[in-house]
């Protein structure tokens, strides 16, 4: 396993991966990315279902040759590093005992992204490894770069998070932000793979609706971590987010509507993000409204901050299962094990 | 033409309308609602292009077998009321002779929206009949329901305002809003026929991205409709307005978030929304988020007010054609004739 | 019920139907559409499971206040004549049930589309009323119409037969045809509600695929149809039938390849086709290829004949749940209650 | 330029290479497939309109910073090969200016696909360097591999082409094809850029439609190359090709209903394919239908043929930006520069 005095992998050589839950969307795009990433190897891959079975006959699209197979301890004996897409809940237990046996684990769940626990069981119930909690970094590179590449344990965060956070940070870190409504448009593979008829062709096309509008479990998630960028006495005194499921099947969309302390030009705006942005690999400040399409398949988050009709908007762009999932994962674990940031990406 | 003495179309008999501009989605879909219509008779459709083709032939969904005529005076001797279908500009000097001849008019362009002439000429440039617009009245019956009885002219609303006012008017006439931002999703049908590259498949599909984020001229639209409904003294601070395409052909929903004068219990929001629209017949409150396709090819809005987290939060939705534009065209028709609002819808 | 010497719905009066299985697609279309049909009353809806949900609940594009109930013999007593829309072979039982309390039926199963008894059990399984077999007719109004007329027991044509049927039903009569090949593209709702992943829309959109491409059961019906219209001693040698899904939510459109007896000029094809639809209501013979959005949400089917490269091609586009379903059903609930054919569709 | 005895790319060096035409879809999608491979240096990318913008604000999901610039002979000097996405007819003279300049040429046009300039001249009107026929090579490297390598013209077949031969070539170099009916859909990039409203959002989803359904200039390529597999005194005395449009962005299905020269059991074709793609590293055979998902975005053919009901049926299924255009561009490039087949794909 990983230790300060020894890379994992050494240029030239590669860590061993695995990826526990591929069966769902995110754990498959995981694997399919560590099995063209030319610095990791994946050396298995595991599910709670489809044991048997080769990644490429579940999604033809991954052509990958692997089996599922069963989860358990010997899955983790052969891996330097594992990346677990289980639901939330059913992920912490597991990545105790990867890390019990040594591996630097990205965590794609819920289970080790929030650092107050009381706010963790209020919306997802009791916590399988709270002793793990102090030491996971949140897995945001563009916010915790430093504590990811030092890190054992890396909590990947959320979608909505990503985007709005990303979006959100810059007006943050300045104390400028009063209140803000988030109105979030997400495609349907945020929903996981499961999603019966709410999720089915016929339910989604030619449709828009909004879903949880209130107490969604990703809003302490974002105000969190804003709090913690917010200097002392700075922060959103109202925050509002809201989803709302779109006929896309990759993609999302954050437009960020916010009060601003003390009025800022446009000019103003843009300095503040092309200074914060500056040499982000993923992060790409755009002239015109993102879209979806411009980064689907991508790791990539376009961002438009502008000063609008009586408010400052911010609009954010991204791939949910790529840097809002998956490929976020990667950028982590390439910082964990000392391989440049954007490999494989 | 009409007489306040004797209806244009008394019980059993039929009305004579024409439908000017029928190339374009709205006045397509205008003239075949007047086709379907029990109570009235299709005698004429005009187009600026595709002269001499069947209705049929340009839209096989809407099987009216007339041809398309060249527009003039002529089109509307035998006509006692028209529907105008032209884009904004072109359509005052139209309305203004079909008025001269003695027309009920029905106009679906943003000519005879605005009441503040200085306004209209900043978003959209000179207007071509300013004389009338004293006497046009706002196409909206659920607001205006009376003065549409008693109209010559009326403005059909835009799609955008016309979900935006429905959410907000109960707000607004209470003298709650202090503080609104409106994000709007549309379907591609609302931006027109000949959008180009912008609204092809390829460019739409998999895709979501905001457009015209400052600045859009159907805010002041709203603007100026709220404030005729606010109690002096009342009235919304801030007024932000954004639209998004989506990868839907019909289809509108408008998600406002509301910051308002004093706190509101669920149920006094739901006693507000209950006594405003009871017995509206095209306006449903729902209990759960609404959707595009629960309203889709018809003249429904579904609204949903609900408290939310830290704001209240109505949404509603609509079909950018039926109640966004043809379809409440022909229920101001209706009101205008003295036949049943719901006739034909 | 059903009397010959008085009709249920004397002019002015409405029929009462019940529909049963309304949870699916073409059940709750089918109420619907009862529930907007001026000659008739919708009295009853049933279904296996959501007992006690308002439809307008279940599905809020269907605004019909009724709840649905549990299926049983008192589901029967007050109505005239029932649509079924039960999975096959659950389908049987109810239907003999009801014909036993004089309903007049009209079933959207497989159950009684087949005449011949081992065909059906080779593909569904057991029959669960076989001595209703011999005086069930076939609901294709185009082939059937009057038999339908005089029919207490009606069997609704699956959407791949209707379209295949009416594509095909002149050039068979006519003893022309040698060979086929029918190529079906299938919107996803005709798969029914339940489909799991492969009508999830992550699975559908941006794809197309086609699956059982050998031994699809609605091959027999259509061969068995085609087979009662051909002349003695003609009929196609060879039949081959391969439905694709493609990512619509309702919509079908057939493309017929044939080999036919003898050279045809499209001057033939087209006086053939013109001289046996003639006076159709729901069939439209269309000079350029029909799509599914010509017919979505009607009950017309768009039918193309033309001399291809190599052999006669015939297109035919419907809509499944309407005049391939649920549409066809009322169709034929028309004929049998002796209401002019269109009404309310 | 190249010449055999030096290779333009020697192991560790790039070959520099210009694209023209990237403003349409296969064109952009070339030149951002150069910019990421690792073997090749995209020198230059020109268009006949947007002169002086970035691809990236053309196509912001390709993030190719270079401006397009004028195409003509400067855009040729710096370059040891070019890849054409000119329209047809357009295409022949830039082509034969670069040959002239030396550069190794990959046409995506039809300019240099046909064989025979009589059938070019009917379908596509007058050659522009008829010349040059001779020397091209039609470039479907599974069928012309060895060809494409010493090639310094090859002419890129369109997606129907290339999917339909892969899907045939096995029977057809056998000797067993006497009759196939070949019905594809296509996803709308297919039909290009400037598809105006055939090719609109609304015009296309929930919608599915062929289109020109006799007479395609595809069909007589088809009949060409499958013409040039059979072995003497074999080939299909009838073939019907007919495309479809669906709404879908990218992706194509072909369907081939095919009657044999003798009866194939479902070993047979097994073996036949397996023999025949054995170790192609772009042609995968499935087990169960392909569907154009499993391909998106990749240069994959996935390929499954069957014994169907009364016929032999092929479903083909590629990408036809990628496997149908810009990717099997590349993979000609490759093999025309001695570099490995697979790079950067």
């Amino acid at each position: 396993m990983a230790e300060a005095a020894q890379p994992i992998a050494p240029e030239g050589a590669k860590a061993r991966v695995m990826v526990a839950g591929v069966t769902g969307y995110t754990g498959a795009l995981s694997a399919w990315l560590v099995w063209h990433h030319p610095r990791l190897e994946l050396v298995r891959i595991t599910g709670r279902s489809e044991q048997g079975r080769l990644l490429s006959d579940l999604y033809p699209r991954y052509q990958v040759p692997l089996e599922v197979t069963e989860p358990g301890v010997e899955a983790f004996e052969d891996a330097d590093a594992g990346i677990v897409a289980y639901p939330h809940g059913a992920s912490a237990p597991v990545v105790a005992e990867m890390r019990g046996m040594g591996l630097s684990v990205v965590d794609l769940s819920a289970d080790f992204r929030l650092q107050d626990l009381p706010t963790y069981e209020r919306f997802y119930g009791e916590h399988g490894a709270p002793e793990l909690l102090d030491g996971a970094v949140y897995g945001l590179p563009e916010l915790n770069r430093e504590q990811i590449r030092e890190a054992d344990l890396v909590a990947g965060p959320g979608c909505y998070p990503t985007a709005a956070l990303l979006a959100l940070a810059p007006l943050a870190e300045a104390g400028l932000i009063e209140d803000v409504v988030i109105d979030a448009k997400s495609g349907v593979s945020g929903a996981g793979r499961n999603g019966g008829e709410a999720t089915s062709f016929v339910g989604v096309t030619e449709n828009v609706y909004p879903y949880k509008p209130s107490g969604h479990r990703h809003r302490p998630e974002i105000i969190e971590k804003l709090g913690l960028l917010a200097p002392e006495g700075t922060g959103a005194k109202h925050l509002t987010f809201v989803p709302h499921l779109v006929p896309v099947d990759q993609g999302e969309l954050v437009s960020c509507y916010v009060h601003t302390a003390g009025d800022l030009s446009q000019a103003d705006l843009d300095g503040i993000y092309a200074e914060r942005y500056d040499g982000e690999p993923f992060v790409n400040l755009v002239g015109s409204p993102p879209g979806m399409r411009d980064v689907r398949s991508t790791n990539r988050c376009h961002i438009q901050p502008l000063v609008g009709d009586d408010r400052v908007i911010v609009f954010s762009a991204l791939d949910n299962l790529w840097k809002g999932s998956a490929g976020q994962a990667i950028q982590s674990l390439n910082l964990m094990l000392d391989i440049e940031e954007t490999t494989g990406l």
